[in-house]
């Protein structure tokens, strides 16, 4: 058998987190949180899970969880998305951004990536027959350089990947950002993935800015989402996907036979949970998580560089080795017991900027334990 | 937008549910069960959840539940997969099945699907550039005519479709099937997806014959089976694949992308709750009800066909009516209040034996109400 994903490797999170647990070291590699999942929410599971909603939910997902999601899009975005048919449940953000890249990515078609990037678009891409172009971020601001992204604007681009809040620099998209792109597309039948999973953790006062935000984006754009990150269960897998009408009638095709449909009590538990609640108040915690991380490793060798969203923090570790990232990334993890994930493993074309993410999502002991080891070193 | 699935249509599994709904109908149509699930495994689901365990599984599968398929897997068909890379746990059968055909099939290659077949194939072989050849199995027994199936195989068939106990027909793949296949694949590069996701429920003292149980076949084939299946819980989207190590490898790298992992707590769950059971002994309970509905149903106008496996019963209605399948399935629903599928919704040319498929995968009292109603027609 001919691989079709010749250039995929073990995921650098299995291997962070594998080389972690081997190590006994402090897993600040993979993204996910290390605390307590709300027990009412928990509780809700157990009830629907016992009421009997245990069979099939409907492919889209189940109705009152549609239309949550579609109250909070609406409420953050002002953009109003029919819940019948412009929302779908998914499993996961992951199966969101697999089934909007597989209904509309064609042989031949090109897709801009912005790198670093999440590692699951290029894949997604390239299994479809596409082509990824990717487009770096300007280091260390990490900010789109839009004449540069012109450029590699040709007739056979048909989509164009973004994320904000972004993995993995913790950087946000600005409003002036969103309105170039805006006039870029209009009149183009390119498409847009809007990957917004971090949407509810934005920091300093600082606002997420959704394309959906934009009538001209909105038409266009999959706008993807994540219950895992916002609530605190990446294990549970749900996501959700909102597009417009013609574009989600083409993306649930493909999620139907990719998954059909997705765990129904669970559907149930957090549309009940989620129902009487305006917006998820998550920002504020996570800052917080985000300054106790930072006054751990104050005196350290690192240097942060300014985290503005979702639950990663970068460091500059220039004045502490000049290793390579994944180098001096293992060695963090087997001889200091801090696991973190070097930022080369995110461009198509490994770049050095001697720069690692660590997740900040973990427990104040957590958070200090690994401060005081960081501190520890150089 | 330009659709890659041209020819999807709302699910018939979805249509005929909502008809059902709508008019208050005993829903036959789509197949889960309507029984209380074991409250000791919602109680596991339970334990695990308020154990903390709701954070991201390993991207293939817990090894604890990797450990249990492979055991049971080796208790059915004597032949052993090792846990560690050759065994992953899906979302559903459905996201197998998906993930199969995606890191196989290419543009140009021709895939053999048995008709009439479960609606998630085609489609998948489609969305992967594939070419879906078409195979009839033989009314009224379904068996396989190798003769017409060898001519419908080129140099460009790359993957072989089978699927037993078969969903619709409820008839099992023979032992002297398996043996023909054999000799049909060995020494080409041909590859099979064995869907065995009723494989723990035949009837009447019949066996269940796994590709898996041949090992020229097993070096070739997916084996895939369904946790919901086989534990009542068709909304938890759990299931497996087996295969040897390098048909898995590529087959990870797919699921890595389309989901990542899978439900955490559940995993956990269903791992212990099987881990003392020799194998899962449902099909007598299935085989009393569909001993129950073959009953209810005596001295009406149906005529049953033979239901050796799957918790589907067949029923030919030639004597009551000679309208169309589709026509005659919806009247049933609207007029009559039981709702069923036309089987020629499964085939790529419909075929019109006016024959209609039962889920019969429910409680006493919904059969016998069932029953009643169709005793009423003609
Ligand atoms: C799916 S594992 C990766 C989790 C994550 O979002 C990250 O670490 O970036
Ligand atoms: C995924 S809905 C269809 C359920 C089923 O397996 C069937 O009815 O054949």
């Amino acid at each position: 058998i001919k691989s079709k994903l010749p250039n995929t490797g073990d995921t650098i999170f299995s291997v962070m987190s594998a080389l972690a647990a081997e190590h006994n070291a402090i897993n600040l590699s993979q993204g996910f949180p290390d605390f307590e999942t709300d027990p009412v929410l928990l509780d809700l599971v157990n009830k629907y899970m016992h009421r009997g909603l245990n069979q099939y939910a409907p492919m889209p997902g189940v109705p009152e969880l549609r239309q949550v999601v579609s109250d909070m899009v609406q409420r953050q975005t002002g953009h109003s998305y029919n819940p019948e048919n412009e929302v779908t449940i998914t499993h996961g953000a992951t199966e969101a951004i697999a089934a909007a890249i597989s209904c509309c990515v064609r042989e031949g078609d090109e897709v801009i990536i912005f790198t670093p990037a999440y590692d699951c678009y290029a894949p997604m891409v390239e299994l479809n027959g596409g082509t990824p172009i990717f487009v770096q971020l300007e280091f260390p601001n990490y900010n789109i350089n839009w004449d540069i992204f012109k450029k590699q604007m040709t007739h056979r681009t048909k989509l164009i990947i973004i994320n904000t809040p972004h993995n993995p620099s913790a950087t946000l998209i600005s409003k002036e950002d969103l309105v170039q792109l805006q006039e870029i597309v209009e009149g183009t039948n390119m498409l847009i993935l809007s990957d917004e999973v971090y949407e509810n953790i934005v920091f300093d006062g600082n606002e997420h800015h959704s394309a959906s935000s934009f009538p001209a984006l909105a038409e266009r754009s999959f706008k993807i989402g994540s219950f895992g990150k916002s609530l605190h269960v990446t294990g549970w897998k749900l996501g959700y996907c909102a597009a417009p009408a013609q574009l989600m009638a083409e993306f649930r095709k493909v999620h139907q036979y990719m998954v059909f449909a997705v765990n129904t009590p669970m559907q149930y538990a957090i549309a009940e949970y989620l129902q009487h609640q305006e917006r998820l108040e998550i920002s504020a915690m996570y800052e917080g998580k985000r300054n106790t991380f930072l006054k751990a490793i104050e005196g350290s060798g690192f240097k942060p560089l300014p985290s503005k969203g979702t639950y990663f923090q970068l460091l500059d570790y220039s004045a502490i080795s000049d290793k390579n990232e994944v180098e001096f990334a293992k060695e963090l993890t087997t001889k200091h017991f801090v696991a973190s994930i070097p930022m080369s493993v995110f461009y198509h074309i490994p770049q050095e900027h001697h720069v690692l993410r660590f997740c900040f999502a973990k427990n104040e002991e957590t958070l200090h334990k690994a401060g005081s080891l960081l501190k520890n070193i150089g």
